[in-house]
Parts: structure tokens; C-alpha cells; sequence
């Protein structure tokens, strides 16, 4: 009980790699928390604000892993992060990869960083950055592999958005956030098929939009059952489900849409 | 005044075509709020369970046509209305169909319509039966066509569920119907592949299923500027989109799902 408390009055240190949009954004939130915080980035010039609000600033990737115990990765791609540290010494230290993989990259990288002396937790940011410490824009950020790391520096990484630790294996906070941003790259897909549909039809496009957020939030629910979830009994016949779906795709014809998405799409407008 | 007083006190009657699932929902909606329902469908034995609660049961269409100044359609598809209708007088009555259909073919049965001395509104129903009667489960029809029909019929409309009317081009309701159920298909079909790549995986599925449904459910509302609402600024520098669309192919292929829907959804994960 008082090692938490004396733990928390008193903000752990931690470094950076990486300050694009995203990592400028988690940083603030560390300095505003009164982290002491280490940063790099390979191209200077980034980080001029974060200086001025109490970074220290390192000259390479390896004197930043230095400094620090934790230390945290966003950068482009899994390569950019085995480039960044390949000349760094990982031994002892905590590595923390927010930096967007695939789950069989974050696998290879965590038994990468493990060989190399380092426990390794994958996260995935399901956040835009200006939900970085915006508790109730709803962000958070997926973490799978070393339960130690994520119980060590839990309130660290509470930080910039709430975090779901989703296991042990490290590729499966990939896994997750791929699979949540495959199926919001569809949506949004499907979002500009109906925007070119109405297009030049005139149609006021501000009340269309409106619409079309309403319709797809009040649907959004249902695809909980795709997922093992409780699927609601489907009233829907098979011959007025294919008469819908012919119904879609002449409507893209006569609009001068492209059908690959509905064909790939495959499916019944009823969708279950 | 008083006129609006009498007319809301005696419901009016009305014929319907067709008692599938939507059809058979329609019509206990009638029927329960006390309006004089004429019902016909193609097959026998459909009505029993109507006819039991008040429903008048005619033999023909051209009977059921007869027997109301309003007929509303709800069939298979705009061929079948054609069909359904071709044998009755369609003279002074007002048609409001329900059939899903395209914009072309709307137009073409209003024009069809106003040949034979009908006033023609199309409408498109966002909702499935079981939302149908229910005001709370956000179900609406959009009506497009003759403003008249909407404007005398607007009470008996009202009954099954909340109405919107969208303009005097009767192609207009089956237009926004079809754009928002193409959205609506392209984000169940986002939902199933984000199902597939976790499958076997070894994820509880009932927590993912949630996962899934409160993310897409967070981001929906993001899709209102693909329509011409504010478009919030996009901070996603274009390689980190590349970036990220590259991971989504590659774990879809890690993971043996088919990438069809990821390519035509052709788009960056930012999707802006
Ligand atoms: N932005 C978002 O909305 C968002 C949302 C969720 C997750 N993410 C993830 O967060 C990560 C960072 O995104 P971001 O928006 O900050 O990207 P960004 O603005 O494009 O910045 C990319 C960062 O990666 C660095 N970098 C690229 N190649 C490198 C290499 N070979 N070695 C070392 N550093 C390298 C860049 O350094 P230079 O300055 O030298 O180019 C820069 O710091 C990505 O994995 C992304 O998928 C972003
Ligand atoms: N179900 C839904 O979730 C839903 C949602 C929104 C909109 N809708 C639309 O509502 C309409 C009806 O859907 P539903 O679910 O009620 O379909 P359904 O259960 O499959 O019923 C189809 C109806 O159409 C009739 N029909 C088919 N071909 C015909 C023809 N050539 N002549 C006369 N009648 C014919 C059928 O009569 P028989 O009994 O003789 O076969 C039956 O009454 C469709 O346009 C559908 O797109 C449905």
C-alpha cells in the first residue's frame, strides 16, 4: 500500500523514439504528467517544443535507450524500429513498441528484443492524436506480451489513453488493432460509395452525411454478433436479400459508382 | 382545426400488398392502431393471423386496389409491383410503394403510375420488421415522390414507423435507401473480415465481438464528412497511411483471409 502510493507520487522516467504526429502528442502528456522524459527522433528539428516543456532531448537512438529503464517506440513501420535500435543496448531495459505491426512482426520483434536482454510489450493505438490524453474522447491502446512490463509501468502507459492488455503472446494487441482498423477501412469505404452515389444527384450533402452517421452508428452495434457474439434471429428471406443486393448494385450502375466494393463486400444487405 | 380533430379521431382505411416478413409487420401496426386494413399476397395462407385481428382479406390485387383510395406495396422487388398491379385500377387511388428498388426504376413506376391516374410517393424502409411498430428502435422510411400523398397519408405513415420525406424526384427515397444500406453492407463486410483474422486465434470471441461493435460504433460518426460535413483536419502524414494500409494487407495474408475487401476499400486506414 505505501510502495503504490510513494510509486505514484513520484513520476518514473522514460524515453522516447519517435516524434512524428503521434509521438509528439504522447510526449506532451508525459511532461504535462511530470515525467521526466528522454526523446529522439532521426531527423532534428522536432523537438523544439518538447525541450521548452522539459524533454531532454538525445543525440541518438542508443544514448536515448541509455537513459532510461522504459522506453517507449512510435515510429513509421517494424523495420524503422529494428533500424532505430540496432545500435542500442537493450539489456535490462523495458520496450515498449506502440509503432503500427503486423502480429507476426511484433512475434519477431519481441524474441528480437528478448535475445537482446529486453522484456517487450506490442501496443497499438486505437486513437487518432488529438484523442491523446483526451480521456473522454474514448482512445485507447491495445497491449499483448509481457504482463511484467505492462504491470511495472501501468500508470506510465495510463498516460496519454486507457489501456486493454489483451495476452501474453505479442502479436496480439497487432491483431486486434489490425482487425479493428481492417473493418473501419470498409466502413469509411462504404461511406464514400454512398457519398458518390448521391453525388451531383442534388441532394443536400451536409443532411446526406448526417444521415449516413446516424444509420451507421445505430447499425454499428450488430456487428458484435459477427463475432461470436449473440446473433439476433435474421427475418430476412433469401430472395429479398438477393433482390437487395441486385437492387445495390444496379443503383452503383445507373449512379456511374464503381461495384467492386459491394462485390467484395459480398454479401446481403441483411449481412448475417 | 377541427377538421385535423376529426380526421386524427377516425383512422383511416388502407390497402396493403404483400405480407412477407416487412409486410405482415406493416400491417399489425395498422391493425392495431384501428385503421380499416384491406390485405392481399400472391400465396394463400399469409393472413390468417390478420385476418383474425380485424384484416379484410381480398381474393386479387385489383380487389384490394378496390377497396381503399391508399395502397401501399410491399413486395419482392419493383418487377414484382409491375406485376402484381397490372390487372387493377389504379384510377384516383394514391400508390406508396415500399418495395426496395433503384432510383430509375422509382421513376419509372411513378411515371408508370401517374399513366394510370394514380399519385405515386416511393419509400424506402430503414428498418428491419422486428423495429417496425417500435419508436424507440430508431427505424424510419425515407418517402420521395408526390408531396401530396405524403402530406394527406402523413398519420397513416406515421403508424409503422418514424418518416422522412427527402423531395419530390421519386427516386430520391430509393436513393438515400440504397446509399445508406450500400454503406451499411460494406461495414458488416469490414466486420466479418475483422472476425476472420482473429478467428482461430485464440480471442474470446464474445470480448471481441464488443471490441469490434464499440469501435466501429466510435467511429461511425466520422463518416458524416465523407458526405460534405466538416472534415475534421487528417494529422496522418501520407507515409504512416501507407504505412499502415501495408500491415493491414500483410496480416490479412499472415492470417489466410481473402484481401479482396481491403483493396477495393482502397483506402488509407485514416481514410480521409
Ligand atoms: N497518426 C495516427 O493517427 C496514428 C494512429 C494510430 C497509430 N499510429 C501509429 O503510430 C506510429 C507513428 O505514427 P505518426 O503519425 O507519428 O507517423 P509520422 O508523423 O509519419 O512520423 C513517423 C515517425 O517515424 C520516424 N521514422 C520513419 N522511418 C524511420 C527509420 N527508418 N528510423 C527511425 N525513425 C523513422 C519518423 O522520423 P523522421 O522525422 O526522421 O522522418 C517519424 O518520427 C505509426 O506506426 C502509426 O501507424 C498513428
Ligand atoms: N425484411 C427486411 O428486413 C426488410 C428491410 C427493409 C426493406 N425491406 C423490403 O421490403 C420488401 C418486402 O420484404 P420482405 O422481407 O417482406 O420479403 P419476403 O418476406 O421475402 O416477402 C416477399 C413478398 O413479395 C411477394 N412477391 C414476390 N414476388 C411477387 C410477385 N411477382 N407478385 C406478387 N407478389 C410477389 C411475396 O409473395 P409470396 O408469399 O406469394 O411469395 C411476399 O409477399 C422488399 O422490397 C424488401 O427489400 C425488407
Amino acid at each position: 500500500m505505501s510502495d503504490n502510493t510513494s510509486a505514484s507520487t513520484r513520476p518514473a522516467p522514460l524515453t522516447l523514439l519517435g516524434l512524428g504526429a503521434m509521438g509528439v502528442a504522447l510526449a506532451r502528456t508525459w511532461l504535462a504528467a511530470g515525467h521526466p522524459l528522454t526523446v529522439w527522433n532521426r531527423s532534428p528539428g522536432r523537438s523544439a517544443e518538447l525541450a521548452a516543456a522539459g524533454a531532454r532531448v538525445a543525440a541518438t537512438a542508443a544514448e536515448a535507450v541509455a537513459a532510461s529503464p522504459l522506453v517507449v517506440a512510435c515510429l513509421l513501420d517494424d523495420a524503422s524500429v529494428r533500424e532505430a535500435l540496432a545500435e542500442a543496448d537493450l539489456t535490462g531495459k523495458d520496450l515498449v513498441d506502440l509503432t503500427t505491426s503486423t502480429p507476426a512482426e511484433s512475434r519477431t520483434r519481441a524474441a528480437w528484443a528478448n535475445e537482446r536482454g529486453a522484456r517487450f510489450l506490442d501496443g497499438g493505438i486505437m486513437a487518432v492524436p488529438p484523442m491523446i490524453g483526451v480521456p473522454e474522447a474514448g482512445g485507447y491502446v491495445f497491449y499483448s506480451g509481457s504482463r511484467e512490463v505492462f504491470d511495472t509501468h501501468r500508470e506510465v502507459l495510463a498516460v496519454p489513453a486507457a489501456t486493454r492488455y489483451v495476452g501474453a503472446d505479442p502479436g496480439f494487441a497487432a491483431l486486434h488493432d489490425v482487425a479493428l482498423l481492417s473493418a473501419m477501412t470498409a466502413m469509411f469505404a462504404g461511406a464514400r460509395h454512398a457519398a458518390a452515389l448521391v453525388e451531383n444527384a442534388g441532394i443536400d450533402r451536409k443532411e446526406f452525411g448526417a444521415l449516413l452517421a446516424g444509420w451507421l452508428t445505430a447499425m454499428a452495434p450488430a456487428t458484435a454478433a459477427y463475432a461470436g457474439g449473440p446473433v439476433a434471429e435474421d427475418p430476412t428471406s433469401p430472395a429479398v436479400a438477393a433482390a437487395g443486393d441486385a437492387a445495390l448494385l444496379r443503383t452503383a450502375q445507373e449512379q456511374g459508382v464503381d461495384t467492386a466494393l459491394l462485390i467484395a463486400s459480398g454479401g446481403s444487405v441483411s449481412g448475417m
